[in-house]
């Protein structure tokens, strides 16, 4: 995929026609986005407290509050729609236990990879099923998850470090075939435990190429799992 | 003392006259409020992770937050003092580290007492040493503490669990004594290691009675801590 294009995902700039999407279907993707904050900043409240310096501690508990912030227009959303935040996330809870026991880092470097490319996995999937969404759900969903709040943090140091340590790179080319991987039968998983996902998916497919839903959005999300380690200069 | 009153600490409505707080008394004083902030942000989203169920997980991350918040307005503040937070905050990283290594929680309970009444002597602390600031950082510094945040989450569950269980009672009452004697160490560590300190406390104890200003402020922190634990029906 080019290195050019600025955005996460190139996707059609109206929902693919051909699928009505109900509040169900919109309140399914909305929990799970929210889970994914609520995992994410706990995630980043635990890596600010173990911090080497008190900057990294501020930045990464910022980074935190960000989540928070996602999380709370989240629950807006769902506000709107008259249902309940907790309600709707608790189907989602506990979805990337399995992901993050399998994928423990083992250096520093791993974690920071893990960070910007394996959970973006997660919200790429968010993002694509969005696609068919009512307009005001689709807003909130591309707009929280469009942040890549790691990147500034991440991609600096991560890529300084593999410019100039060839065998740093070359591990790291290798934990990111191992996180995608991960994080595509993470994926697998989440669309066979929850069929309201197959029809939405099969919309939000519609315009990508692929023998079947599943194979196009996992082409999809693989594409943009190489842009991202293209970014970082190391082999996906 | 009475539990009719529901401000935190009485205190006169100006400063004590008879002491000129300089801009570094302030950031002093702020710099050590945001430590705390941050501290409880990173105390309160691990507590999020562990906690038992989604609501009381959100719940928490909510605390967790509103602590984020409060750490940005005393960023604020000392901005518009001209100064940075992290300079400012780095003389008073580390400063519960001691406090918590003596008092680590043994059950659920005593995790949620110490939430309650062992860091509500910090911000008592705090609140003493802001009273001969100028206006503007004083009232960030009362607005800030004031929200005794886990007040609602701890006082409902403990107040009940304590009415229904006497050895809990009993147990949970020496546990407080515990938190507030090592609470009045750490508090005596701070005005040993940061002299600054010492002329400031002079003129906020001015109004109080007492053989000497850090006796004045002991009785005024131990009055305090007797107040919550009575309102918890705990001998303090």
């Amino acid at each position: 995929m080019s290195g050019t294009t600025t955005s996460d995902a190139e996707r059609p700039a109206d929902a693919p026609s051909g699928y009505d999407a109900s509040v169900e279907d919109a309140l399914a993707v909305l929990g799970m986005v929210a889970y994914l904050e609520l995992a994410a900043f706990t995630r980043l409240a635990a890596d600010a407290g173990l911090a080497p310096t008190l900057a990294q501690r501020l930045e990464l508990s910022d980074l935190a509050g960000q989540s928070l912030d996602h999380l709370g227009r989240v629950r807006d959303r769902i506000g709107e729609l008259g249902f309940e935040l907790e309600q709707v996330m608790a189907p989602h809870a506990g979805l990337l236990v399995d992901f993050d026991t399998r994928t423990i880092p083992s250096t520093w470097w791993e974690r920071l990879l893990k960070a910007y490319v394996g959970y973006a996995v997660a919200d790429d999937f968010c993002r694509a099923l969005a696609r068919p969404l009512d307009d005001g759900t689709r807003a909130v969903v591309e707009d929280v998850l469009e942040g890549e709040a790691h990147t500034a943090l991440v991609l600096g140091s991560l890529a300084r470090a593999v410019e100039s340590d060839p065998t740093l790179a070359s591990r790291l080319a290798l934990w990111g075939r191992r996180l995608v991987g991960e994080a595509l039968n993470a994926v697998s998983a989440v669309l066979e435990g929850q069929p309201r996902f197959r029809p939405l998916l099969e919309a939000a497919m519609a315009d990508e190429r692929g023998a079947d839903a599943q194979q196009r959005l996992f082409a999809l999300l693989t594409a943009e799992h190489s842009r991202r380690m293209g970014r970082l200069g190391l082999a996906a």
